[in-house]
């Protein structure tokens, strides 16, 4: 199916700064399939946005065909399962699969939440927000030694379903520590996370979509100001 | 993989209020797999338990083979996977199983959680409560017409993902109406449920899963008793 798919077939509405965005744009590098990107504004949803997610009103969402998508996680697999001619994103045991689903969840979940209030927080509660971050990120070092089995990624030799639920939030995490003024991914603490986040972030399919911290950083500071009432990011 | 199993290879940890324990069961029933029913107490976990799903410490706990699985949806989706000769759980078809899928995070993320909320609620909360709820079961009725195409279930002929991942609440719902007063499954807004809800309880898979309302309220009322520091609830 990947070769009978023209650009125009294939849209994602989304933003650059949005991990969940950048999940589906990861996935469908894995599987080439060329995209329209149609970059959405903060602060105001397109027609297509709204049409397309009249339940969450939310990005990314998928269009293939005509047919929408939402929810990043969801979009990921229907990519894998639709584009199956090209390298497998979910694991292939089923046990394999469901333990990858329950780390990609646990994300979603419990660790990005409280990883996007921490910039924001102070004293206690940004204590508090701090704790649960590095308690999931040990949660996860332990998940990576068991899932790689000595290998580069928690799918093995490539990256693969969980790889891209959490290596989406990269961008974030280091955006986190450079405004939060902590130290989240600690090479003694997780050293087998620090080398999976350089090899996951050098990937073919990743390059390129992973924020640089400064720009994120900047965007985040922008949309601060806007939320305080100040003037609306430019982007 | 079906015939090989026997009874002990399959365990299943769970409560039987639990809507997610529910949908473990009817998927267990979908494909006629026999496993082992491990009761929980309320108020205490055990310690297979606490060992099979130590991140959330939470029911429905899946064990197949001695390997632990937990959250409900992802161990339908394994048990779909698994015994793949049984009747299929999840659609054939991508996008269908995209839809089913959206629908199913939807019932977890925006319907279930308001739902339990709204028999200990009073004055304007339950109002706000009520209203999330009815205008979910508005949608949820639009994707049922949807995706059943005239057919009884979400998933057409046969009982589905979306059908069990829904249908497990339906106890909820009833003791809910039943406890708030209030009337939430209406036959003049949301017809095509009502009569979902009546063949989706009468399926051979799901007969006797989905407990009593009058069992249900007697319940929530001894665990409601028990958080306002009364005695804990016998059962």
């Amino acid at each position: 199916m990947a070769n009978t798919s023209s650009t125009t077939d294939v849209k994602v509405l989304g933003a650059w700064p949005s991990p969940f965005v950048i999940r589906v744009r990861i996935a469908l590098n894995i599987k080439s399939v060329k995209y329209e990107f149609l970059e959405e504004t903060f602060g105001s949803k397109s027609q297509l946005l709204l049409q397309s997610n009249p339940v969450h009103k939310k990005i990314p969402v998928f269009i293939h065909g005509g047919k929408p998508i939402a929810e990043s996680l969801i979009i990921v697999q229907y990519i894998d399962e639709v584009w199956s001619s090209g390298p497998s994103i979910l694991p292939s045991d089923p046990y394999d699969r469901a333990i990858a689903r329950f780390w990609a969840a646990y994300v979603d979940d419990k660790f990005f939440p409280p990883l996007r209030l921490i910039k924001s927080a102070q004293g206690e509660e940004k204590a508090a927000l701090v704790k649960q971050v590095t308690e999931g990120l040990d949660l996860l070092e332990e998940a990576f030694q068991k899932s790689s089995k000595g290998k580069a990624f928690f799918g093995g030799d490539r990256i693969g379903y969980l790889d891209i639920a959490f290596g989406s939030t990269l961008g974030w995490l280091r955006a986190t520590e450079n405004m939060g003024e902590v130290k989240l991914l600690d090479g003694a603490k997780t050293p087998g996370l620090v080398l999976w986040a350089e090899s996951f972030c050098a990937d073919g399919a990743v390059k390129g979509l992973i924020p640089e911290t400064e720009k994120l950083v900047e965007f985040a500071k922008l949309l601060a100001a806007r939320m305080k009432g100040g003037a609306p990011p430019k982007q």
